[in-house]
């Protein structure tokens, strides 16, 4: 059972945490679900033009309450934080409360479930709205069987050397080349955010353990009729917390091609101070050797994340990927997937 | 939170099924729990000698209900099978109506949850008795901080070339071994039959694959102040449903030695017949490369899995064993741990 949001004009909900960083979810539809999205509710930022906050943003409205959004039709307001812990933040509850009495759906990727929350749950029932939890899978009960492998699509995985290095970011550039180059191109979403935008998938991180190759598998089945798919991948195969979850993309994806995600300049995984990360050329020694069992699969490319550094900076970065791995590298976003595209279609045949 | 059963009086359920591997679990409690069993219940081998049936089970009656047990005075009925599917019989459902109706609890491996059965939950919580589902982990929310490392215990983790090869009863026999040679060595269960047999675990590949390493991690606190433990391994690196478990056992334990449990002879991955298991000495290379990020760690010796082969078959399986790793191999059951031991010893230090 894939999650499906058949949502076209979203309400993006920030209130008080407006920014890059502190709406990292929200600032992710904003980017990639523009012309989805009719306005940001945000009363600390109520008639700021929104680009002047997120820069590249589209130019939608930022309003104050949603009797001040209804005139823009929304269907469903996105909550558009990712707090760690996962609470709904109180100056956001009145927000939902209006909104689900004017019979607006509710999408949130917290951890806590909104949808089992007594007064927002009687409010959906009463108008006619629904709730969405997309970080709860449902009750996923697929058992892997390798069979991704034998699926038309060509499967392309993003992996990392860390958490947060950008993984869902690059497969979402590399399926907008591929589409601008003609390509019938499928992102798939694993996790809160990427649900968010594509309005489908599965939160693998949140699936019973026995099932999350399997969860991987009915996603690639999802796209199964497609020329090709890029699988935002999950975790770091090294991470002491989080390796399973990635080893059960590598596996339940049966990948044709893996692309690696790098945030240069980090020594220890993020969170895990005492564990170090490995060396990038390590780490892809380390993909290749696992997914070999399951589905021989080589990285071809290297997507460096440089958010943050001056040009000169970013280029020796990427410089230094490309010299350190033999791959082709690049910042998906500064300088484009074209160099990485090329090395994966020539590795997949498409 | 860690599952414990305070029960030392069991009586083991197999209707129907008692044998070898019709009532696996049953059989297993049987072997590693004898002065803990009181009596098997199967009506259609009531008053058999049990050891006509099990090899070296414990002289213990068989009876044809729950009232003809009630003299040996159980406190809890063990579901002695696990079906693929793991439905109750209907068969069973009369004994634990009885058995619940006089005050037993009820301890089950079964994938379908007896607790939430309306009818066996409204007779035990009439009775004063409990029904404990060991394969439901509870509500584990523990993110693995790969503090296994700093503990004092020493780790063991028994891995396999595939699943249902013989890492719990390495992981019990190596325990065992150590015990009768003065170390102070707890075994450590990540699955419902160990834990039937121990008393007290998680059930690793039933907990939501973010906190399953973190689950790894919680059980290796509970035995923290041993000396040395063996934990049950899960799966198979290369095995494409089942390898994230695997990893999450790997990367929580963060264990100082591996011993790798292998059955000789089968070429595909039990239940996926289009996928190869790899070469034992090429596993052996990839167990050590995907541990070394969280924690180096050697395989240091090889349990093989003779059962159903003649003495010069076994001998000979071992000895392949042996050439084609350069480590020191024996069957467990058959020629006993001491070899396997004293590789371990030599690597921790214990």
């Amino acid at each position: 059972m894939v999650f499906e949001l058949p949502y076209r004009r979203l309400l993006i909900l920030t209130e008080g945490r407006l920014g890059v960083f502190s709406s990292k979810t929200g600032a992710a539809v904003l980017r990639y679900r523009p012309t989805d999205c009719v306005a940001v509710l945000d009363s600390q930022h109520a008639g700021e033009p929104l680009r002047s906050i997120l820069d590249g943003a589209p130019d939608v409205p930022i309003v104050a309450n949603v009797a001040d959004a209804m005139g823009l039709k929304p269907d469903a307001i996105v909550i558009g934080i990712a707090p760690v812990g996962g609470a709904l933040p109180d100056a956001m509850r009145r927000h939902l409360v209006d909104g689900l009495g004017s019979g607006l759906s509710v999408i949130s990727g917290l951890h806590v479930s909104l949808s089992r929350d007594p007064q927002l749950a009687e409010l959906a029932e009463r108008h006619g709205a629904r709730i969405h939890d997309v970080r709860d899978p449902g009750p996923i009960q697929h058992i892997a069987r390798g069979r991704a492998r034998q699926m038309r699509v060509r499967r392309v995985l993003t992996v990392g050397t860390d958490c947060a290095v950008g993984k869902m970011v690059a497969a979402l550039e590399l399926r907008k080349e591929a589409c601008r180059q003609g390509l019938d191109a499928a992102f798939v979403a694993t996790g809160q955010t990427g649900i968010l935008i594509e309005g489908w998938g599965i939160a693998v991180d949140h699936v019973i353990s026995d099932f999350a190759p399997g969860a991987a598998e009915l996603l690639v089945q999802h796209v199964a009729d497609r020329q090709v798919c890029f699988v935002e991948g999950q975790g770091s195969i090294g991470h002491p917390a989080y390796s399973c979850v990635t080893l059960a993309l590598v596996h339940g994806v049966c990948a044709d091609a893996m692309v690696m995600c790098h945030r240069p300049g980090r020594a220890f995984h993020s969170d895990w101070h005492d564990c170090p990360i490995a060396a990038i050329e390590r780490q892809i020694a380390l993909y290749e050797e696992i997914a070999e069992p399951v589905h021989p699969c080589k990285v071809v490319a290297v997507a460096v994340n440089t958010v943050g550094m001056s040009p000169e900076e970013a280029d020796r970065a990427v410089r230094e990927a490309a010299d350190r791995t033999g791959l082709p590298a690049a910042d998906p976003i500064r300088q484009g997937c074209g160099d990485l595209l090329a090395a994966v279609r020539g590795r997949i045949g498409v």
